[in-house]
């Protein structure tokens, strides 16, 4: 059973849920990726942007985005696919990104958090886009971000993500983004992935109101199914979320740090953002939970209904069939058989049963 | 399903449950209302007071507002409608409010909370009214206010408000109110949307009690789904009502900086509220749990009547009718046929079989 | 339905469930009785004492109270009664109580809490003693308390309280009462406050006993109203009880301040015995929880064996009524019925079929 | 119904679960015995010892006690019994004991807890040995102790006690125990009480663990009354445990207090070992829960499978008993009757139709 | 029911899980081995590195290992088997290791934690690996570890452990661990437990798979008690886990005494995994919890679907039966027999009453 997962190849190699350690047995702080996307080309984008100047590379080598390191102007390098270990890690020498960073960057199981290695911030969060269907309601895929004096630097794990406006942004200096520092970039991007999330929580709110309607159905019987794979679905995707709020906290407290005060203010918007997407994360489990309830407080009124018809069906015909099969007896001394009215007298007190029957099951209110 | 909801005309565009972020894409900070309310005239009404003096205008222009801006006394302008966005940018901006908060003001999906940036508080709340019926027991609508020197400015959704009251005693300079600072001015604002609280607070009650004694009749069949919606809707109204907890702790924290020490007594007070609402909705979520209970036992309760009904009288009957079945068969050679009393005989022993079930049936305590 | 409810002629008019607010659009701080006890007379009474002297006296006006302001005496000021605003409102002034204080005094939905006004402490709490019968297991009636420098001002919305053996220890200077501050006095009314709880305790464990005992027959009908309306009475209790905690917790705060030093242990022993009241209530409610599970449990093993029955009646004699009609039929051409020991045969197969079948059922324990 | 229960003679007088405030109406600090042990003689037991020397005692009376207050070496003091009120309020006054203290030294209900009166810590712990039976898990006994500078005097509600080992080893000196101090000496009786809830938890699984192999059987129909027996020891168990963790925490912060630093790991040890019993205990909760569950799907399995039973049989034979009695109807004018082969060709339909209802039988999976 | 245990021989001796206390009467610090391993050798294992040189021994004698005490090279003694007490005794003396810590070393039953004795950290953790089959997901080991200036100390119970590849890396300088210090040694021991509990993780996962796959099957009818038996080993587990968290944040507040600043970003790192695997444990219980609802929503539907068959074919041939019983009455006088298409009729009757019937179970989603 997959659920929220990374659409990846071989789903089979690792398992997010398992918290699988792939790297067992290797000293913490080496640099191999751990995941499953060795088959397309790792693509390098650059932007160098200040108030007034704008320069955007794409596919370029190491080399080429090691120059940009010293400039005055803000740099962001975004590298989409880690497979290419070597080209990874040539980088992260050159801007001498601390070892377990790297190697967090690299292993797509880290869970979301912020780490502090002196002059760097590291990163590591949790993209998620609406999927392709109700198994598969979140794409996962984890974007890690090295935060330096003048640069950022974004690992991702495939190409295609929730960037492009972002870029669009920078390249008309919309909303002024290229007056401010790294820092603020540095938020953009985490403001965009958080902007998914919404997207995935509609998602989820609707899979919720196709349910909700279903459930009110007592034959629907892939409901317990379907509600088993949203809660898991949820879980999954609540576990990707609940350590952001922590990691955003955590990014707060660096005021006067690698964060400027200006930076703050939207940060704290990110922060409530992320409050409110756990907020709803919460009270959509919580309906999750009462869908299931309804479903079955459905299901046993039908029960009952049921039950209800089969007991007034029998209670009122077994007793005649009784009196049908007394009368219906081959003795030869059975008086009641002779009499002229006998049938009928059988008729009319058979009528009266019924009618008594029938008036009790409208008194216990069966009818 | 529509719950407790904003009653604007298009509830499909936003939907508050979803946390929906309609702006996605725009850089965090620009200005643009993303509520739904474009046909009604946006209304500027503004009040200036002192303890000897009170101005009131309504339907002012942007320019004539900011008029006041400077004047010693207190000014509260109140904004009713958000959609012309032109206007609302103008004041905001003569006034000096943070694009932030100007961005949040004009996004109804905001959490309740308290901002501070530098010279102005700003304070984000949900204002709710009973609504009308059942499936809408709450109408709510976003109301966020900012707290400068000598000014409030609150901006609502919709014309229509909880306010009335205050005004009325503004204008009668009732409890002195006129003699306060603008701080009082936003505690009295606040304390008219908790008051509105308890207002819907009656109405979960009330619906809550007509539920509780129609759970008691096991066949009730919409039980599950009216329990389902009212849980919903309470989840949405506690998601609410919680934030502003934190958000008036938050304001406590700013005693001797914009809240004067004599405003601190009147804010406990209504913090000391929001925690009174939140216990009674936590309350409410208990006892509606417990009505679910409640019904399913009476729903099992009545099954097990029906099946003891239909035990009763299937195990009374069928074996009665399996002899009547028996003297029926037309065998050439069954000796009791031709018994003068085989009749009788027979009967006698059905006789002693009821007698005897019933007896065992009375001992199992199922008559 | 009404439940541990303050037993108000008028219960329509205030619900405690509810958090009504009956004030709304009243200015925070009027002084006016939002209770229903208007038709008795208020009773002041007072009693200024010392280590060697004791005055007591009842039924005095407010001026002549007021006189006993100054004096280096401890003054316990009670008024049982409070729909006399006027005689509230003189002594509140003459003594300087917080307008806020007043209003929360008179307003008897008031959540228990300790405020702080300069000078004076205000204390309010919910005094309950056991009620009637199981529909109104609490009785429950405010208490609020000013503590001044040398005096103690009550308040209650009813004659009849819980303190009439403090009233004898003062007259009796039993324990050295009268050797102690107003703090003291102000520690030994909340004494008689939680005694009472004790004694609403026992009545709650009372009714749960007799529940535990009648949940065991599955066919008590009513077991799910009581347990719900039980339920609910213990939710209201702990709502009432809870923030007592956090008040003695504010009080132990002010140790050196309005609080002397020797008297916080015997505070501390009062926060012991709430957080005692608060376990017991606890783990009443878990043990509601579980005599709910008991009895569907029971109800679900009677349904279980009644099936059992019915299916053991019916699978027995079905099949042999089948053989019976069999036959019972006319065809013309039926060999079996001419032969001369077919009757008996018959009747050994079906001999045979029963002791098949009651080997069947034992063997499925059923029997 | 009697749980964890102090096994007191006359248990009505007092009920531990009802939290009941026998002293109601006294003062606090009112040294009046509330247990229910009047009928043994109350003994002294004194332990007076240093490195080299032992002087114990048996039997004592208050005044010999008292002369071993103010030597230097450490004097245990063990009082079992506690109905001969002039006896420990002897010996209290004469140690200076607190009132507070000694009245919840003689009240067997107080809740565990630290307190610290200037000279003296005051500890009360609940002792709990393995009860007789399953109604009866574990005997519980309240003891308190007071700490003073060289003494350590243990109050005991009746004799017999978990403290021969400690004895033992004060005799024979071993673990050195005799070069320490008192506080030492308070964490070994402590940590005797502690070494009893284990003994009393092992009664709890055990009891646990046949529960769970019984509750395999669907028909074991005292289930559900013996799993809420169960659970409401552990809850009271656990009310028990509870306070102790903050009790010794308490202690830990007295370090350099009343506690020496040599001491300190031993009693963070024995929070350990405390935090341990409550990990389980929780996990005995979590435990009894799953049981209840577990054993309520097996009990919905059975009726599942007797259900389908009844469903079986009944469907197959209803439709061929119509059959029979279709021919067995009397009209003259009846064709079918006439045929030769008639009978063996309704014998022939029905073999098709059961065949036919057991070959769809099958593929529900109903066989 | 033997769950997540130690593979110990006797397991009746000692239980986990009833957190026996077998050396109850003992002081504590006594150092007696109370688990139950004394049939196998005990081994010490020794490591004695530096940057360039490695010394490894095997199988040495308790004072050939206090040789390398002094050392200024790293030393790493590994102690597998603890029933020798002598020879530990031994060593934990010439290391001056307190005895209290000797003590928890020695008691396999003690709860994962770190303490301080001065010079040296004393940690405690459970080793786990995946178990043989479904009753038996892990397999639990104690861990303990004594860090002192220059060395590490490990205790375990048994020979075979999750350290081989540290100690291929140690021979292989793999990762520069050789650089590092003994609190590096320390961290490696423990990431290697954390990698060990993702492999217990990921049985369990593929245990809650197959469970789900199964519980979707309503017959399946040991799903309780493999649920029953899955959830007591999560509940286990997790307890084995908890405290470890705990422990390791105790470790980071060492930063700067026993712990390098060098060693602190692993130990992050580590805090991290063990978060991540307590996150999986607990989603894994809601999916557990999760499951059961399903199953026994599957069981019901299936019940219901059973019911309506019953239902429908009883109430289409039960009056139908009734009509043939009527007519195979043997009155004299029934005129319906004597018409010549009173057969006919009858049976017309009867298929009219059928087709309604159909229609009406139609009408009701019952067909």
């Amino acid at each position: 059973m997959s659920h929220v997962t990374d659409n990846t190849p071989l789903p089979a190699e690792r398992n997010p849920a398992a918290g699988q350690a792939p790297k067992k047995g290797l000293p913490p702080g080496s640099a191999v990726y751990t995941g499953t996307m060795a088959d397309e080309p790792v693509l390098l984008t650059l932007f160098d942007y200040g108030p007034e100047q704008l320069v955007e590379h794409s596919g370029l080598s190491a080399e080429q985005c090691i120059a940009f390191k010293d400039t005055p102007t803000v740099t962001w390098i975004d590298i989409d696919g880690l497979h290419d270990t070597h080209l990874v890690r040539e980088i992260c020498r050159a801007f001498r990104v601390h070892p377990l960073a790297m190697e967090d960057a690299l292993n797509p199981t880290t869970r979301p958090k912020v780490e502090d290695y002196e002059s760097q911030l590291f990163v590591t969060v949790k993209m998620a886009r609406p999927g392709k269907d109700s198994e598969d309601i979140a794409e996962v895929e984890q974007v890690s971000c090295v935060l330096g004096p003048q640069y950022v630097i974004s690992f991702q794990e495939r190409p295609g993500d929730l960037f492009d406006s972002l870029r669009t942004r920078l390249r008309n200096q919309a909303g002024r983004i290229r007056d401010r520092g790294p820092d603020y970039l540095l938020h953009a991007l985490l403001d965009a992935v958080v902007d998914g999330y919404y997207l995935v929580i509609e998602r989820f709110e609707d899979e919720l109101e196709e349910l909700e309607t279903e459930a009110l159905d007592p034959d629907a019987e892939d409901i317990p199914q379907r509600v088993h794979s949203l809660r898991l679905q949820l879980l999954e995707f609540r576990r990707l979320v609940w350590p952001l709020r922590e990691a955003i906290g955590e990014l707060l407290r660096r005021e006067g740090g690698q964060i400027r005060k200006e930076t703050v203010p939207f940060l704290r918007d990110l922060y409530d953002h992320v409050l409110q997407v756990l907020d709803v994360i919460d009270s959509e489990r919580d309906r999750l939970a009462s869908v299931v309830e309804m479903h079955l407080a459905m299901t046993s009124h039908q029960m009952n209904e049921v039950m209800r018809v089969l007991t007034v069906v029998s209670s009122l015909f077994i007793p005649l069939t009784f009196f049908t099969g007394l009368y219906g007896m081959n003795f030869t001394n059975m008086p009641e058989l002779q009499w002229r009215f006998g049938y009928y007298a059988l008729l009319g007190l058979m009528g009266l049963i019924t009618i008594g029957m029938l008036g009790w099951f409208r008194r216990m209110k069966w009818l």
